[in-house]
């Protein structure tokens, strides 16, 4: 499932060449992450009220084309594979034209936020993160 | 007392006009504040360690010329007053060429992290926040 | 002419209290105002590509109550008076429990891009910044 | 040549696990390249005045441990290889004990502010960025 979010490009989110920061995406990319959950059924609000939290492990971003101030932009998010000890997410940006701004993928893993310990997902919540 | 503390503008920070970022100074004045605690012999991570959180009540900027990309800016900032309930923080934003460029003051409250309730400073720490 | 804006509260923007961090707050802000031009029929864009860009003179801040991650909040925002040289925005920021978390004011000029000075707003103009 | 950059943890670059946020640090890597660039004899904003401006074409960036608010923490920056049409910059980050929280990578590429056109790095510029 490819969930599409839309944001409206803020004026302090561009920067003096008068391209979004590169950045920014990182916020998008967490903006898309939240509501494609909300949408699978589950807030990542839940996740952490029950004691996990999701640190990001890595994050990868190809550069296309600048987004520009009062664009509205697409993110077009989905989970990768089944996640068990972390969690796979890929995007798409696109502005109001259909252009390709980037691609990005970010890992999350899941994490007892008593202990800081790395956890592996339990089973209450991996259905809501899979197709 | 007052403490200068200089800052190099970063390259995010500036908006499409070139300028500083209006909400930029918010940060700068925070880091400001950081810093003469620390000259004062307290740290704000001091505060939260030992329970006690500094909510930000009020805020106000008076913008006379804008800060540019590279800039080396200085922030004087001075407490005025004695905290009891509340500290009041004014500052005073000066680029490279001695150029004012805004004035502003924060008025932040003491409030107990485990209950959310707002506390009166223990002596202890009040005399870190008087001259 | 009072324009309602929501926002959804982003997981970045919330600091380790786990509260909306007040720079945020000129961040929504200038959403609002983004938005409250547009339903009156210009975009700030606009103005820019007019050659009028519009630095912020002043902005005040008085906080009652935290935001908080993942809340549904709406900015409602006006403009006061009538824009000649200045224009003064207005704002109450209400959670989705329609509590006050805050209000503000930012009072913005108009400048001429080309060598950034202060003139007074084309006739042009006004009629889509006065009620 | 590696460069070893310090910067000081702000609060409000920290979320609500307390941890600074990933975005966080592009702004911290972009800091790093500015001050390499200004020990090898040329700024950022030299490139920018002269007509240059060099967009990010991509990041990486691999989380190993979290930073804190207060950490005052070391970006080791270097430029890999020869600018030629890109210039790529790697990081490591590394706090007050030593312990190492990230690397990253993120590639640039010079581009004709004037038209927006991809070029190949002047000689004259190309000196400063080699070792």
């Amino acid at each position: 499932m490819i969930h599409s979010h839309q944001i409206r490009v803020r004026y302090a989110e561009c920067d003096r060449m008068g391209f979004v920061h590169h950045s920014v995406y990182a916020l998008y990319f967490e903006e898309a992450r939240t509501e494609i959950l909300r949408v699978k059924g589950i807030t990542y609000k839940d996740f952490e009220d029950a004691g996990i939290i999701m640190p990001v492990r890595s994050m990868k971003l190809d550069f296309k084309k600048a987004g520009r101030y009062d664009d509205l932009i697409t993110i077009e998010v989905e989970i990768i594979g089944v996640p068990e000890i972390r969690c796979l997410f890929a995007y798409k940006t696109i502005n109001q034209h259909g252009e390709l701004l980037n691609t990005g993928e970010t890992e999350l893993f899941f994490v007892r936020k008593e202990d800081l310990r790395p956890i592996k997902l339990p089973e209450a919540y991996k259905q809501f993160l899979v197709d």
